[in-house]
């Protein structure tokens, strides 16, 4: 089979049948335009539009999923170019970085991040060479003459990609300046923020008195008070949405939701923002934040976006030396079906409501989180998130979840990614696996061709835009 | 491919070795009797034997399944024609109960409610039009029209079906009225009462003071006291053998079981029994219960069914209005190892006793009810229980339990639906996937062909009848 | 197909494309020599090297797959030819224990018990004759006949197998009696002994008084002092690295661990060792002392294997009669996010440490297991174990592992059996399943052929080797 052929069938189901129909729902879905309502590119990125520096900037030192794979076989975080907490960066020399991943590519074998990789180096810039160490000084010299190239700045890369919507992540307190700068740019591609206030609801977090501090400041709210507090956070959610906005997110540890009345509500803001909180009483605080978001979505019509139960910084000498979010934060156990009672006991059954659920912990997606969201019209499941966004990852969600709750209790694909340039290689993964799965029903006489095709174009594209208001 | 060749592979591995293995499987399965001993069809149904009203009160009405999913996408219980517990049905018009169904079929895609509803559709009714706002009404008056005619009948249907069994679920404490009715008709079907005691050992269930009240009326004991509740309960089991019963059911919230003495016992009950009861009390009174029904059926060799692991009544809106299994019940997390220690370490070794466990926790299926059943001599797997009754679900079951317990630790395929006419379709869909999984076994050269036809037949047959005495 | 072809293709996935490719996968694998670095083999039985007495004493009385299976069916122990603790064996006729088997196999269809046990009699032993009660004494005399010729002896065995290295696993106060005889023998074999200290690591432990007192006895430390103690384990190690061990093995209840100061540690180790352990102060102990097996692991360079969470003895009538270890332990869930947080903050960024960790409990591949191995370099994941080292276990243990920690965390196969003549026959399955899913991933285009080959030579030999220091 010839090069572009292997690609053209790439995560096909090999069963004759089955690729056959996957090759003809697949035809109909892959150009369509890319809808990215949930993800973590910088604005800054699309502000400046500046050129990308060079290929371990682009490809390695900002990628988890492939530094904690390197560090897993024991290159040190220094080795692969990162930044440490001080500004010191140890390997300065990119080419170094480079070859340290190309010298290791076996060890990516079978995971969605050689397959991003291989994709994006193939379909973005049109390198089709295998990395390894005999070719790592080639395709490096290579992507850096590619990305000193027009055609290869941010915005060029967005056009060509063809996004229709992008939705960054960002602090409650951002004033959103980089949102600003594009909005008031020539250009037209459309970037929104999503209002993400954990560092203002999590009283655990580090930095949870400094940013009610910045609450205070851009809002001019006494964010010390409750009810300057609950005042802010309306102020802000609203700030956002006119910048574009459409939803909120929400990274817990946990699913706890909690119903408090507003006296308790407001003693208990007062431990927590005084001093070191109990940790009894910072779950507490966040379950009951959780329904008050809700409550504010139920106003301001932002969808409401849950990610809880991801253990992080499991590794404190990484998080001492590097911050946060490189690549050590471990899936736990999490309980949805306790968790989310008092929450959709009271917001369930509002269909205006718009609440997107996802989870690391798999073991709920047949157990809990298909029957919830099979019942409660206000809730939605996210697609399959983080370590489970990847073929076999997909495919489990679909399996899991579709006999329960059907294609339309889901959310639409989002591509969850701080990789700017992996965002389309991310989409077809997903579209390439859903038309399999959707093949299968088609080849087992559960779906008819044209509710397939329907189906798919659903989640490939329709359903974000819907879900999301975009 | 023509229609019916459409449907004469359903549910087949699309792969043709493996699909033409399957085919000459479900060749000699196809057409055996149904053996039905686990449902909750009403009796009333076969002892009446009245034609079913229309389309809305035959499929959508008490299918909680269907109407969870419309929920699910904001249509209210009231406008899909549900009757509250005062009474009142908001939606009496059964055409617009049942164009809200055909509107939105395409909720279902990928759900076994499609495939039940198609197959019953077109096996049961002959209508092989698909449903949508278009074809409903048509459909529905088919549908009236046929469910007028005596061949639509549930006995007419019950012979049709080929039904050799059909056991029912009834309270401790019902006087079988219907089932009585039934023996005494010149009617010939099979039809016996299984014995449910949740309400009469669950200290926490609603209804557990009046149907103590009852217990004494209909047995003469005085179940206020230890000593009569224990007679009680034996003289009620008597009863229902006597009108045909082989087997108890049990749906507790956890898998916990006790050993108590007969000292602490009585302690126990009369605490439980006056007034409000502790939690810790109720749950530990429900774990000796277990132990005690395990005791009985030791001696009168009815069959022990444990369907463990429901979270009820979710929603509590629901309830209050609509009463319980409407479709808010939620599945959690289960404990088979350590709650089942105290009745298996008693009586797992005992060869007599046939103990079915079910789940709706799949993670136990290889963890420990595989273990478990594939060690102890009284325990058997029940099938893939409620919303894992489907096509990756049953699969799912066999790939998971198989390989430590085997095929024979397992009781055979039983129905477990209040949807009488959907019986058939709901055994064809377990026969088709479980000869699908024989397939490829023999595919994969780990069974000889003639092994997988005797274990398909057992599965779809013998065991069943041989399990529960049938 | 001719026998011998269907033998060839045992395992292999059925669809064409993927199944050629596993063919040519497998075809350069299938020959390699056998490392074994984890198992439970007598070490006597290549000391003495005396012929295996017959058919049952070689595959029924010692394979508690096989007799749980079949006490499943109501066949007891004493029928089944165990010997008691009081040295009692109810059915001594080896032929009335090998007939229950035959007359039984069809309980063991899709397990992979009938799979070992078919392909051992086939390829070890030429008998290609389905067991049945009407097989059962033509195959038994055969088998006789079979063990009486030279050519059936363990070392001759041994050799035939082309086994490279056998570890077994041996108490830590074992004087390695066997392992010294084989070594001082002209014969070459590589036989070699694991560190196995549970018993002198837990004080729940029943033998943990007396194995500390064996543990005084063999090192000439005071083992009643903590200091004396963990000098007696360091010394222990050394011994057992003597002989030849590569490697410690844990076989702890959870994987929790715990950092402790040296007086608190001491304070403990007194309180576990005098008189009956608190349960909360035996968890600690136990986690106290896996951290303490890591620190002399980074000194002695010892494998650090961690194979928790089974609930030993769930039968007690089983454990009084005929001890541990016959079938009757089942899995529980486990944590191990947690768990092993302490260990691996303080070790876990070790390059030079290898900690092997394995799981009966499934839902923790992909949730935290991966992650953790694809993070933390000293952390590395053994093969699917015990219930789960068959086709679908091991094949769900790839496809939940590797798209998160690729294959280079896992430590290569073993075969963890007691069953020596089924070694062969365990590698071979692993390796036909390692083969099938490689090629699934050639025919999705997710790797290329020379990446899947050099691949699966790694997944079945050089990796083990290599981990382990064979």
């Amino acid at each position: 089979m010839a090069e572009a052929d292997t690609r053209d069938e790439r995560l096909f189901p090999p069963d004759p049948t089955v690729r056959a129909i996957t090759r003809e729902l697949y035809a109909q879905v892959k150009d369509l335009p890319l809808v990215c309502p949930h993800g973590h590119v910088d604005p800054a990125l699309l502000a400046d539009d500046q050129p990308f520096p060079d290929p371990a900037e682009l490809l390695v030192i900002p990628d988890h999923y492939v530094h904690r794979m390197l560090h897993s076989a024991g290159l040190s975080h220094g080795e692969l170019g990162l930044t440490d907490l001080e500004g010191h960066q140890q390997e300065t020399d990119s080419r170094q970085v480079w070859r340290r991943l190309c010298e290791n590519w076996h060890l990516f074998r079978g995971t969605p991040s050689k397959l991003w990789l291989e994709m994006e180096l193939a379909d973005v810039f049109g390198i089709h060479t295998r990395l390894s160490a005999h070719t790592a000084d080639d395709v490096f010299d290579t992507l850096l003459e590619r990305l000193a190239q027009p055609d290869f700045r941010p915005r060029a890369l967005f056009e060509r990609f063809n996004i229709e919507a992008l939705a960054t992540t960002d602090d409650a307190t951002d004033q959103l300046q980089h949102h600003r700068r594009i909005r008031e740019s020539a250009w037209n591609g459309t970037v929104i923020p999503t209002f993400r206030p954990d560092k203002v609801l999590d009283p655990e977090n580090p930095a949870f008195q400094d940013s009610l501090r910045q609450l205070s400041e851009v809002t001019g709210e006494d964010a010390t008070t409750y009810q300057g507090y609950m005042s802010a956070l309306r102020q802000r959610r609203e700030y956002f949405k006119q910048l574009g906005a459409t939803a909120t997110d929400h990274g817990h540890p946990s699913a706890f939701t909690a119903e408090l009345n507003d006296v308790d509500a407001e003693k208990l803001f007062r431990r927590v923002t005084e001093g070191t909180p109990d940790p009894a009483d910072a779950e507490l605080f966040r379950g009951h934040m959780l329904m008050q978001m809700a409550a504010m979505s139920l106003d301001d019509h932002l969808v409401m976006q849950l990610h809880p139960g991801s253990i992080r910084n499991h590794d404190p000498q990484l998080h001492t030396r590097y911050g946060a979010d490189k690549g050590a934060d471990i899936p736990g156990t999490i309980d949805y079906v306790n968790g989310l009672r008092p929450l959709l006991n009271r917001f369930g059954n509002e269909p205006s409501l718009r609440f997107v659920v996802s989870t690391l912990d798999e073991t709920t997606y047949s157990r809990e989180l298909a029957p919830l969201a099979g019942y409660y019209p206000a809730m939605l499941l996210g697609p399959a998130w983080w370590f489970f966004d990847s073929p076999h990852g997909i495919r489990r969600y679909r399996e899991l979840v579709t006999e329960t709750a059907g294609f339309f209790n889901t959310a639409g694909f989002n591509d969850d990614t701080r990789a700017f340039a992996s965002i389309p290689v991310r989409h077809d993964v997903a579209r390439r696996v859903d038309c399999g799965y959707l093949a299968q029903l088609v080849a087992e006489h559960r779906l008819e061709l044209d509710e397939a095709h329907d189906t798919a174009h659903a989640m490939a594209y329709a359903r974000a835009k819907e879900v999301y208001d975009l």
